[in-house]
């Protein structure tokens, strides 16, 4: 967790934001947001607002509003380890890993993920305090059994991590599965409802239309209290107009309908809202990351979160690189770098997220990692006072001298400066002796390092002995 | 040139400004500034400043504040195509590429810089629109005569480019060469005083001091009424205290006191408030870029130069990596984008810099080329107006749809996004089946295709051969 008290860079106008907020109450208003399961619909319904062709929903902006309203603008997140809690909103900043990637790289080796790489990416984002909670599907176990693989990332996630999680969004009864895992894990569903335990990503299938497995997760995750990120999926000039104002009035329509839902299926109940918007290349049909485009996006996206009075998940390392090169690094500045101005609260893929999402990189990991530790120095206000004016520094110099001697260096040089993790200042003679390594390459020495070092956070045997059991038992349901 | 009409990011409070404006008003005061030039040291005097020491300059702020108040906020410099001409100040942003370097990096290749780098990297410089310059000394031209090789660049950037350039600093003698090069190219003394051809870069051998090679060459371009770019060099830990404010104020009490030196020697000449801050790395004494410390000051410096009414320089693609790897690139965007966010009136080292400023990289010059592009779109504000709005997409594609062949899409398909020129969206398939080349590799080749493709801009055969006779003779006074 980080606390972001710098100013935020705002780009939107009032005009601007009146223009854009009478776009998506025109939106919901004449278009209407479809929800695909009834039980959505009816609380719509029974709440007075229109329902057209049995699952569209026409909403007055003006009640869309109140039931906002009903969402707490912060809340608290508890990790297994309390020191590791978060607070979601204000001026905090909430940081997991790469979430949803079907393959992974590592070194010249791009392969299916597998339940090992699970693991080990869950043993990094243990050992980076950079990190608040590994994230969710920090990858696709491929090599584990379809209907119960949920039941391991979760386990994983418990285990090998003291931090909190994301709940599994692939169907009802998978969140359920997480919800109980949660129980067990703090104690009862008084203890998780009390102080929510994980997170959970709800994908709008946009433009405009809220899915029924999602929305079936969504209804377990709201029902125990446990925050839900209601996120709009924006490519634009697929699952958007190809213009900015436009995509951001349609993820207003789309965030704020799926918060009004959760309002009605438990008011009070903690939400984010989400934004994951970039566009397509409109040469090769491939999504973009890292562009213009998508930063400006994020930026206005924090601003109109805010005016709504809700805390908001956007930004993260996102790239469309191939490996982790100049290009992944870039683009994932690109989006870091605005994702600390916006002052966002929840960065999911703040970690290891490469080639547009289908990889989850141990290298990039690393340089992602680097980068989350830059901007926390660069996002904390100066001291100004006498002893940082250093006047005195100055009159032991004088003219043309040098201060690596001074007094005032002396006495600060330990933690003056940034310490970088990965990034190397050697000169060229001595970078060559050590090997003539580039960025890439320190960084897997990086991992193998931090994976060798890495120790398992103590686990009451108990609580290890019920969840073993649940996953057993639950595998055997499923048929795996 | 590129206008910012995005807002400034501003960090300091109007308490900080103050507390950095006594801060340098102190050091001037009370230690001085020491003018290693005895003709600097008399036009202090004479303008009633109390000298000790034989060279330190004990100021009065207010006198300095008087001198600086003279100087132009905004001015044009021209370029022998007049499409090149640019505007320094106000919103403008202006670019130029990297300056100082003693060695070239291509490919794998790190070695001595040549004549024919600087010749090549005039010409990439050339080509492309998002720098308004070539620079000054893009490499340092080791096989070319030492004496005389400020001739040779002179003409590089004259002939093989059609914009302005940056003068020579190494004597006053090699700066008069210049302003006589500049007269013959655009038609007498006249021509270049009433709108100046050149920027030049005069560095404080900081801290407190100026030196007289470079007072020398100041003395001469400010006579001449060309700019120069007054810039404090600090490494902080070297060459000022370790801690941000305190090389802020150092900055200011340098910057100022060479600009009101400026000032002195002829009331009303343009300059530019420089900066270059950065830090040592602690542990190896190896300077570092793209720190976070280094963004603070960039963005504090914005913000005082707009204080004290002035034009300024600092930024860059600044790294200290040794090969055109993620480090390298996610410094130089560290640098880059709070380049922006500040509003930087001229931008040196915009492009090519790489290990500390030691070498020219050819790659990454392609690299911080994309970088501009990209950074260009994203500080363009957003139109917000029905058309952008894109109500009527909506209603087309309705719900669940994609909007690849809506109307309002096909309508801009062309233009609507950012277009890279080299970061790739290939899918892995097709990477790999293009050779499966990263960023950098990619960016060798564009070098290639881009310098196959150059064409020397037309120069009037006349001017030409009075500047061969020039350079011929002067290199025969010179004896090289």
């Amino acid at each position: 967790m980080f606390r972001n008290q710098m100013p935020r860079y705002e780009i939107l106008s009032p005009d601007a934001v009146n223009a854009l907020d009478g776009g998506w109450r025109r939106i919901v208003t004449e278009i209407g947001v479809q929800f695909a399961k009834p039980e959505a619909v009816e609380l719509f319904r029974k709440a007075g607002q229109q329902i057209v062709d049995d699952d569209v929903v026409r909403l007055d902006p003006d009640f869309v509003l109140e039931q906002v309203a009903k969402a707490p603008a912060e809340f608290d997140v508890q990790a297994r380890n309390p020191a590791n809690n978060v607070h979601i909103g204000g001026d905090q900043m909430v940081f997991s890993g790469v979430y949803g990637s079907p393959f992974v790289r590592e070194g010249d080796v791009r392969r299916d993920a597998m339940m090992s790489d699970f693991r080990r990416l869950c043993m990094l984002a243990q050992s980076f305090p950079q990190l608040d909670s590994a994230g969710g599907v920090i990858c696709e176990p491929n090599d584990a059994p379809l209907d119960s693989r949920h039941l391991d990332m979760i386990y994983a996630l418990q285990t090998l991590t003291d931090k909190f999680y994301m709940g599994n969004v692939v169907s009802g009864p998978n969140a359920a599965d997480t919800i109980t895992m949660s129980e067990i894990l703090f104690g009862g569903r008084a203890a998780i409802e009390r102080t929510p335990a994980s997170i959970s990503l709800i994908n709008c299938n946009s433009p405009l239309r809220w899915d029924d497995r999602m929305l079936d997760a969504q209804f377990e995750y709201c029902a125990a209290n446990q925050p839900v990120v209601l996120t709009p999926f924006l490519l634009m000039g697929a699952m958007s107009p190809v213009t900015i104002p436009a995509a951001l009035v349609q993820q207003l329509a789309e965030a704020l309908s799926g918060i009004a839902l959760a309002q009605l299926i438990r008011p009070g109940c903690p939400v984010i809202f989400g934004s994951f918007l970039s566009n397509i290349d409109m040469q090769s049909g491939s999504p973009s990351f890292g562009t213009p485009e998508s930063a400006m996006g994020l930026l206005c996206t924090g601003q109109l979160a805010r005016h709504y009075g809700l805390p908001f998940r956007t930004g993260g390392g996102l790239n469309a690189s191939q490996t982790c090169d100049a290009q992944a690094a870039y683009e994932s500045l690109m989006t870091l770098l605005p994702t600390f101005l916006a002052g966002t609260n929840f960065v999911m893929h703040a970690a290891g997220w490469l080639e547009g999402g289908l990889v989850s990189c141990y290298e990039k990991f690393i340089v992602d990692i680097e980068l989350l530790r830059m901007l926390r120095v660069e996002f904390t206000p100066l001291e100004i006072d006498p002893d940082s004016l250093a006047f005195g520094a100055h009159l032991e110099v004088g003219h043309g001298g040098h201060f690596l001697g001074a007094e005032h260096t002396m006495e600060r040089f330990r933690n003056c400066f940034y310490r970088p993790l990965l990034s190397s200042t050697a000169n060229y003679e001595r970078w060559l002796k050590l090997g003539g390594k580039d960025a890439t390459a320190r960084a897997s020495e990086i991992v193998a390092k931090t994976l060798d070092e890495y120790e398992p956070p103590p686990l009451d045997d108990a609580i290890r002995a019920e969840l073993d059991e649940f996953v057993t038992r639950r595998r055997a349901e499923l048929g795996d």
